[in-house]
């Protein structure tokens, strides 16, 4: 049984996140969802927050698991039992980054991360987008879970 | 059981192809490696010869098999039943290239590509600059098996 | 009034390059289709055979006009007035070519470039990618006009 | 008619930005530069002051004229009929995020994003390295107009 | 004699960073290490903790000095009669600002810069990684020196 | 005695060359320039050809001198004691590439490589562009030196 972390802000999570983690759903055995408790940035959703949303989100699959975490990934992993990370890439400039941290976390762990590309659909829709947007009020429709929609559009009510 | 495709030249396969293989060997439950028959530019061994090195290099795995294909990916890869296509990333501009391929095969046939990055030791070693060094009888050391090795040494005499 | 000269291969033309064309339209009070007569690859389709399928293309719009020319690009913008040349942007990769082609322009010409993104949903459409999928049968629904799939199944046949 | 935003923080506005609306100024036929009022980083100039400096600055062209929003760029392109945003791009990093940045205003409001590469004189000049030349007294000529560097040199002192 | 300037905030040095001025003294007759004495993010080292790193780690070096500065480089080159700035080159992201800066620095001095790219089992240590193992207390070998080791335990007790 | 070795194939130099050359005039106490003597796609100008464009356009320094090779760079390099391959770098792309060779030339013979990027008025100048626009009778002036810009006009009347 392959067994996959899936880490993230996911402050809040978009309709990109739920592409990817609908790919690993396919790909692999057990999907753990792995929130970031405190991200270098403080967030606008508390890590209750955003496991919840994500609860709601994964409901349709029996193999996903939500939990967070609060240190090093790696160890994360480890304590999971996970055979690889999983992360989506979206652009060219992910991509780097990305590859630098799956290299680091190769190097502490000898665990392995797999890419997954977005969908060109989703392409565009990042978090912090996705709050700017609602910030200002515009639509949110085709960007993110109607839950997501919801708890954006009352946070800056 | 997932089955993944790993689809490439091979023209020959290097270190890097391996270590990419030994990766998606640990990942999936079963590897077709697969070997463009015919690549665009006018390959240095037969599809026989680089099947017959990749058959002697994925000896050690009991999950893989090598067979070559001639010509859209997506028909090949329905035909085994995969259930993704796995490509190695090195660099940024293998990114971009192979993020277009993998949305163009998920239009064509639904299929998902997974990247597997490359070891940083293996980054900068691609079939192109291990021919070129062969054929100036530079030191094949740490680039490719010594059964490549050998059938380079032997081409370029 | 404004003119803008749209360069490309269009071997074959894609949806992509349909694409650009009828944002170029809405943008600009006259818009001239430049076909390169002679590209660097040798094409599928002659000038006159690239030009026609632009021309039935285009005829939903009575500000396009479609023209070949072989040569340097300058040269046929100054020739026909043109005040822009308008270039589709899909990577990163061809961002950095057509930025020092815009510049090469502008040293050899004074005319300037003006970038337009394609849709995400066609980044990965791409001429050459039409072909190989033309030569091997694939569906190309969703990738190319009628009249230009009809013609890669009769080259193809 | 054809309408052009500029959008921009402007804080300061460098040559750079001045090539860029020179262009736009000669493309489009009115040219609107929307001046974002609090960008996310604390500006160094307040919007007043921004907006000032640009009308100076544009004070040559007829077509163009000084405005500040805060809210959704989409919003503001809207309410001022404008056909297109405008907006330029010096380096390949730029180009990703702006890109996305298209995209998704695309997916919001319709409006297609045109972008104009800098010249290559100006590529290597930003707003965030002309105030920090500005705040250690180095010399800002031929990085910003006059009174750009007048207002740095007062604010500095 | 050639003198080149290194600059970088080191906070702390990594062995990217020893990589880099390892071949910089090879390859120039003086070195100057140049500490950037206030960083724009808060550093976790002060100038002289950092300063204090670099001297233990290039004591093995007779042609090294460590020296910090606070202002623009190029006047703390000039000051330091450098014939060239040198800096590390690790991803393609690095390269993009680097370039920029170079050109800048260009500019306003006519100092070059020359690039050296890491070696690539560094190209994925960066002081920021670095400084977040050390806060979750993960393993630091291999990424930074024994000195710097140290230092962070200590700090993060 | 630092000496370094500035490769290229020079079909034809351009002033993007002479830029790099005169940097690494400045900075290294000899500097031997490799052409090429076969490069992958058959050059305009043969490698006495280019070999004498050189010597005519680097006969104002007197620690040059112009040589070529056809092998590995990494042999030539050693055989003429050189410290280090000098490579210039106009783009990202360039850079990725580049890295690639570095990193696989350092692992072949332990030489490293030193960048040096081009000066921006030169960053869109390429022997390629340079040579289609000779070929249309484009005008040459700012993008190569007067002996290249006679044997072009000369090579395509």
């Amino acid at each position: 049984m392959k067994v996959a972390v899936v880490p993230g802000s996911f402050d809040p999570p978009t309709l990109g996140h739920v592409d990817v983690i609908s790919r690993a759903v396919g790909v692999f055995d057990r999907v753990v969802i792995a929130v970031v408790a405190n991200p270098s940035k403080s967030p606008l959703f508390t890590s209750q927050e955003r496991t919840a949303m994500l609860e709601e989100i994964c409901s349709e699959w029996d193999n996903t698991e939500i939990d967070f975490f609060d240190g090093l990934l790696v160890d994360f992993a480890r304590e999971r039992g996970a055979d690889v990370i999983v992360k989506g890439l979206r652009a060219v400039s992910d991509f780097e980054y990305e590859l630098q941290m799956a290299q680091m976390n190769h190097h502490l762990s000898g665990v392995h991360t797999v890419f997954l590309p977005t969908s060109a659909d989703h392409a565009y829709v990042s978090s912090s987008l996705v709050k700017e947007i609602g910030r200002f009020g515009g639509s949110l429709g085709g960007l993110v879970s109607p839950v997501v929609e919801a708890a954006l559009k009352e946070r800056f009510q």
